[in-house]
């Protein structure tokens, strides 16, 4: 299923060579010898997980439906506009995001709100309906940086012991 | 939209009467005095919210096309065979159990495992798909057993100030 | 860490081989050819987790601290009365509940209200404060059967592709 | 409880006054008119919440036993150092920022990590232990940043139709 996902995505405009620069900024000042080798295995081994391929078919798909026209109202219309209050978006990418522990929230907000690279990109395509992917790629890029903090932990504590 | 949303959850089978049983049962333990009367009230007072309504709406809308098989691979056969490790259903309806505070999650939870009443047909109606509609009628009852807790708590400590 | 964990849960009445049989119970519905060792293996990997750890450190340091009179009022009372609306044990147990996907907060419900095996008696010894205690018991728990069912059907799916 | 809540967090180093500019600063882009009496209004009443309260305490109590050492290790350092992988703390404050929806992560994310204003401070203070109250006063103003998002709304809409 990873193969569909990152296919999806990539139909979609989101490839993980998008993702890579995002996750690089987010973790350097955290990490001084990070590599975007190192971001680009974390972003692919957070596509592994099922709750988080099951949570990108999902969001793509209410995405597709809605640039279709079809849904029903009145949920078309809160899609297709991208409705700040829809909520529904931020709590399927925020599932995500947390799934490498809560620190993860902390990122996803962050990336969110300042919409670094081709998120912003996502969130202004004229004639699409992205209000699913930009906050799925925010959950993503959180992810991996959640887990790349708890691994890069890992390895220092057993450099130490 | 309030009204929509009940229009649409009767649409699926699910009547205010069939939740209302679920909540009195579920709250009477602790709150002796319970009428169904109130029960009604907190199911319609959690049907009021915003963040609520949008989570049925998107719940039943992937049901639906998923029932008209309207959505691609391999998300149409997991919502097809409610699969157990599918998680977005979960994650949608335990948002909306804890809009009221996280006891709302173990209300939730046990709704989930137990299903009783209503809860339990919908996940076995023959040639229907309600993946997602037996988790929201969970996180609605649960929202509503959540509120009314704080609520009759609340009522106490004016009682006894 | 992990052993301090393990020791802090045993200096509290819990042990590992308390957990395994609540564990058993819930995914044999699910898993016919369960064994006990299997839940003891899943129990320990989830104590692997530095935010389960911390979790389960931080809960356990309130409810001593609790016992010990130590903390100020009015979070002493709350603490010694297991309020119901306290609402701190379930968000912070929750949490581990679903490190593991969002499945892990059925379980994690389902055991807080039915409260199996050990999880009863703690929640009602005598002289001590176990308020946070019963809710870690139930995540980790509900965390272990949440990972079991994802590592299952990973078996299964490499067995048959 | 409200006036023992705002006692504690001013006597912590953190008055509603600090809070205010931090919420302006965030909605003011959404919401032209806004004034800094609504900012005040709107973080008074999510302090009304229980939930809220009982965050705050908790959060506040262990900051207290760290700084006194009256925890035991090895929780006591992981709180003293601020460790970036505890978690707890973001558990804890997320719960806060999501009581009033889901659009709430993504504040508290964000305040979490630029943390402008007072919140620097907090995580700075040298002799002081604050590793849950910058988090704390980030969930704080990213329920009430919710909160005056849903309402505005309200407000809005019944004045349209």
């Amino acid at each position: 299923m990873k193969q569909q996902v990152i296919k999806k995505l990539k139909d979609r405009g989101v490839e993980i060579k998008d993702m890579v620069p995002i996750l690089y900024d987010l973790q350097k000042p955290y990490i001084p010898d990070l590599t975007m080798k190192e971001c680009e295995e974390s972003i692919l081994a957070v596509l592994d997980k099922r709750e988080i391929q099951h949570t990108i078919l999902t969001g793509i798909a209410l995405d597709e439906l809605a640039e279709k026209g079809m849904l029903e109202e009145p949920l078309l219309s809160i899609l297709r506009k991208d409705d700040g209050l829809y909520g529904i978006d931020e709590i399927l990418a925020l599932g995500m995001g947390t799934l490498y522990g809560t620190i993860g929230s902390t990122n996803f907000g962050y990336l969110d709100k300042v919409k670094p690279g081709i998120i912003k990109n996502l969130d202004t395509t004229p004639g699409r309906v992205n209000t699913f992917l930009d906050d799925l790629v925010c959950g993503i890029v959180a992810a991996a940086a959640s887990r790349m903090a708890h691994h890069n932990r890992d390895v220092k504590e057993k450099e130490t012991n």
